[in-house]
């Protein structure tokens, strides 16, 4: 029988991109701009939760958005109607962003002039989970069609991030989804995550999450 | 409204992979080593494909293989027991391989001892397409249990490839597997693939893949 090598090629890669993730935070940090990673499925709602967080905070904080989540500039260019600076990378159906990317998309921006700048990820479950964007903070959307057993399917995802917005509550009553044995799942794999329900249809839960997102901005950016 | 920059993020890290393929592929020339890239999901057979490819041809090519499919060495150590030169590439969980995490595999083998290596990817039918792996040929399995929709529901993967393995036809008479409606839908999206069905279980097909191999490996190395 050969002799097996054994190569660890993930920790190399890992320990290149996190290390451009560690400039990116040290950079916000010294721009004073607060950035946060939205991931989640396709469909979702990202770019619709997006939209709701520039209306309510538009007024107390300036905001940008780096769109990755498609191919066209359609979501970039509601972003930008709705008074936001975007920016869209175009990943052409990559699978995730990482640290490089998201450092391409800052480039362009004028961070002096950003207090917030939100990065909608690439719609995809997986891969986005295993990469340090450089964001301060992870946010994640379940949607209620989704189902109530996505944290056993995808635990990297829900232990990566530190709040879950649960969208499309208006479908609640429509669905079997169980929140309270979602929410035992999502603690049973990371007990510091924040979860806030919330449908940008009805607005139901959006005051919570901002409130939230306003308070560690502040915190952040002094 | 704002305008909204755009950014080509994909092409600027593709063309950095490409670039360390491209020299992969000069330096499996210059070895004369053929170096194929062996695709699938989770389950579909690669081992075992492998295991019966190293039967078939061992006392005709010297023959590596470089595993990146699970966390464990348990592939790498079965390739080895069959007499192969075996790397495990430890990926945690990572989505795909890329030129450079090929290239650590293949600096660690001597390739001027070796006419073969198999890279057993991934198991996923999405990321590994992306990535130009520095293969010489690009092979993938579609196993019969999970059905002849997938070139319409994967196809970048059966567009990349120049083999396609349908495996396990030993279930084929247990199935609703349509064989016609498969092929045609594979040669809608890729005209010059190569379709071998085959059965690591019964050995069935098994010879005609080895002599495409065989042939190619030769006209390769010369």
């Amino acid at each position: 029988m050969e002799e097996v090598r054994l190569i660890e090629v993930k920790e190399a890669i890992m320990s290149d991109n996190d290390a451009v993730a560690r400039s990116l935070k040290d950079r916000l940090s010294k721009e004073k701009t607060f950035l946060i990673n939205l991931m989640s499925s396709p469909g979702a709602g990202k770019t619709s939760l997006i939209l709701k967080t520039l209306e309510s905070l538009q007024n107390e904080l300036r905001i940008g958005v780096i769109e990755a989540d498609i191919d066209s500039m359609v979501d970039a260019e509601k972003v930008a109607a709705h008074g936001a600076a975007a920016v869209q990378l175009r990943t052409g159906g990559f699978c995730h962003l990482d640290a490089s990317m998201v450092e391409k998309g800052l480039d362009s921006m004028d961070l002096g002039e950003l207090d917030l700048i939100i990065i909608e990820n690439v719609g995809n479950l997986v891969c986005p989970a295993e990469f340090d964007t450089g964001a301060i903070k992870n946010v994640m959307i379940l949607s209620v069609p989704e189902g109530d057993d996505k944290p056993l399917k995808y635990p990297l995802m829900f232990s990566v991030c530190d709040v879950l917005l649960v969208n499309k509550m208006d479908y609640l009553h429509l669905s079997d989804f169980n929140v309270e044995a979602m929410r035992e799942r999502v603690f049973n794999l990371n007990r510091k995550i924040e979860i806030f329900e919330v449908s940008s249809k009805t607005g139901e839960g959006i005051e919570a999450w901002t409130h939230w997102l306003k308070g560690e901005a502040a915190s952040f950016i002094g």
